[in-house]
């Protein structure tokens, strides 16, 4: 465990992305981290966290994340600022809904929408809960070596992945089978899970059409939603100890493709569950 | 079948609810329709319908409906109009964006938000295409009897459900059982199903809470998706006949549950995946 208290020399990554700059009325300005390069523009996961960390950070919010849903409208230019604007729309007694959009000032001074989405956060009242999609049986993290990085895509060092089941193939070689992977992962280095990393998190598994072929195509998210199922106490309760995330397919159909994944703590509570349309070329 | 060619004394209750009047510049007025009323307000699954509708509308709409996510803001008045506006705020070679409002104008001349809502269309490829999530071994629809409606809510009326398992208890004892709904379903009067009849499909499920505790809290969808794996091809040659539902829920916490549903046709080919966060009491 990091010792909170203790004053780090270096922020960590993911903060450092997270480190949105205000402009007033809800718009804070950001810029893609060069750590969580992807293959075109940024992890699509780190850029969702960011729009999250708008609603967050907006003076107006009430509550805690419920629900959120980003539409990757275009690659992002890591090389330019973006904005992300927040706005609640709409505050009820206990819910609020909110618009997000992202957009790059481009060299003609144009402001081309590179995102859209939505969310709801609400003040939640203790309730009767339990959790009917129970963690399936795995091994402990500890126990399993850690995923190398192979690849050359900056995001992937990030994240320390423990695969349990459903790996990339070894042989790209067109035999198909399930597209279920199950794996542990954490921040790299450890950092104490919040919602932002949670959402980042929803958006680490590789595409679902990889596996389900054994053909690497082009893919990319179209749209992601994610629904989070713990408060701020019980995220805390996580520490930043690994988290179990389940995916797979259900549909591949001309051109897209649907993941829906689980993500449980270590003891078993499911943090969220999580879902995502994805383009992918044959 | 119905034979679309035939001129029919009364129009569909679905279609007359799918009428939207054009206001310019993707805006469109549209009234809350009396046979979908449910407990406070119209079915949802009409709502998310009426604002499918604005997108299929639009002058400029590229392609078919790949992704929609609509958040339910507040109660909407069915004594009151409202307008939905349809933005197409990106558009790509193969893929448009769209963000979706709804309001409704009150006694002061305010126009508060109603619903929010993102939706993606696209130019579909002909790829490689396979469903993962098989549809069930269920009895055909004709061997099992229509759920007799025994509510008084209006939408009710307006489908005919075949149930498989998972019906509404029998006994409110708190006896806590398994989520699972699996039914067929289809209009009544029967209709050709299409993308905007099948988003209000995806509603169609009632409460996982109230199935999983035997207990009638009070519930509401908050934000819904819907992944249509179909283009309007597949759509036509499943016609008028049924369709099968099952929803199941993975969390229940705090006030909040969520549902991820499938959506299949009568020969198997799954039309659409979708999951919501719905709202209940206690």
């Amino acid at each position: 465990m990091i010792d909170q208290n203790t004053q780090r020399a270096e922020a960590h990554s993911f903060d450092e992305a997270m480190a949105l700059q205000p402009q007033g009325s809800g718009r804070w300005q950001g810029l893609a981290h060069p750590g969580y390069q992807n293959m075109v523009g940024p992890f699509g996961g780190i850029t969702a966290a960011q729009a999250l960390k708008a609603v967050l950070l907006h003076p107006d919010r009430l509550g805690e994340p419920v629900s959120l849903t980003v539409n990757f409208a275009a690659a992002i230019d890591p090389a330019l600022p973006f904005t992300i604007q927040a706005v609640p729309v709409r505050t009820n007694r206990s819910t609020q809904h909110w618009t997000l959009s992202m957009v790059q000032r481009d060299a003609m001074g144009e402001e081309p929408i590179v995102l859209t989405g939505t969310a709801v956060t609400a003040k939640r009242r203790t309730t009767w809960s339990a959790v009917d999609a129970v963690m399936p049986p795995v091994p402990a993290p500890q126990t399993l070596p850690r995923v190398p990085v192979v690849s050359h895509l900056e995001w992937l060092k990030r994240y320390d992945f423990r695969l349990c089941a459903g790996s990339l193939p070894v042989h790209w070689d067109d035999a198909e089978a399930d597209s279920l992977t199950q794996l542990w992962m954490r921040d790299d280095p450890p950092r104490p899970i919040d919602f932002c990393s949670l959402t980042a998190c929803a958006d680490a598994f590789f595409p679902r059409v990889w596996l389900r072929r054994a053909r690497m195509t082009p893919a990319g998210t179209v749209s992601m939603t994610v629904y989070i199922h713990v408060g701020t106490a019980e995220l805390e309760a996580s520490g930043t100890r690994y988290l179990l995330g389940q995916a797979r397919a259900q549909s591949y159909f001309n051109g897209y493709f649907d993941q829906s994944a689980q993500l449980w703590n270590e003891t078993g509570h499911l943090l969220a569950t999580t879902h995502q349309i994805v383009y992918f070329k044959e």
